[in-house]
């Protein structure tokens, strides 16, 4: 049975939850290679004092370390919240095959600023789009109060 | 006396010279705040196998450690190439004073790509933009052989 992208996209929910639990704004990340997961990362910028230490940057990184090569030749990334300038120029020197994202970033999103990742990868957006805008609205309801 | 920025961009090649014997392309940065060398890196994303492992992401991370903040605060960052799309990223995030770097990348610098730092951070460039140039060009040419 080919899992599909809901599938995918539920195992990166699971990694925003996470970071939710730990007080991080919950953006969860898993990079998939022939159906299998190869990395999991979620948000840890608050709990490591780091900017860099988005779940996409992490997931990179694992990937890598997992293929012992720093392109992530035959790689789908699924994350939650559609990457930043700084995760979408990763990704563009990782030369993955494939990003799927669940919700858009309206302020941050690096599709907002124009830029064009690889042009071997191919963009999907909009899996799981509500449960993933729902706990990152959830979240930021709870710290303005 | 006051050190200035081309006393900090020589050691920032130097830290490129550590890259430049590791077989590394030569980049190297370092983090300055009130005339104290707070990190230093170079790039090493051939040994790590991690194309996320530039030298900015790796000075902002040490930064940030030593600050025990995430935000660079009166920091003034050296770098001897003009910081791609991903750098440009982080340091949006990091929101620090002043960007210095020493040659433009006229394919991969964020400035190219029309990015914009933070209102708050300054930019400076061309700082021993001969010695930065050369160092890149004369490593390029030995891959080449």
């Amino acid at each position: 049975m080919k899992l599909d992208d809901t599938y995918f996209m539920k195992l990166a929910l699971k990694e925003a939850e996470k970071a939710e639990i730990q007080d991080e704004v919950p953006v969860g990340a898993i990079v998939v290679v022939d159906q299998r997961v190869i990395a999991r990362a979620h948000n840890l910028t608050e709990k490591l004092n780091d900017v860099t230490a988005h779940a996409e940057m992490q997931a990179i990184t694992s990937a890598a370390n997992f293929l012992n090569g720093k392109y992530l030749v035959g790689c789908t990334l699924y994350v939650t919240l559609e990457p930043c300038v700084m995760c979408a120029g990763a990704l563009i020197w990782s030369q993955l095959d494939r990003l799927v994202y669940a919700c858009k970033d309206s302020k941050r999103g690096f599709q907002q600023a124009a830029i064009k990742l690889h042009p071997k990868t191919k963009i999907t957006s909009g899996v799981m789009e509500a449960d993933s805008k729902k706990m990152l609205q959830d979240f930021f309801l709870k710290k303005r109060k």
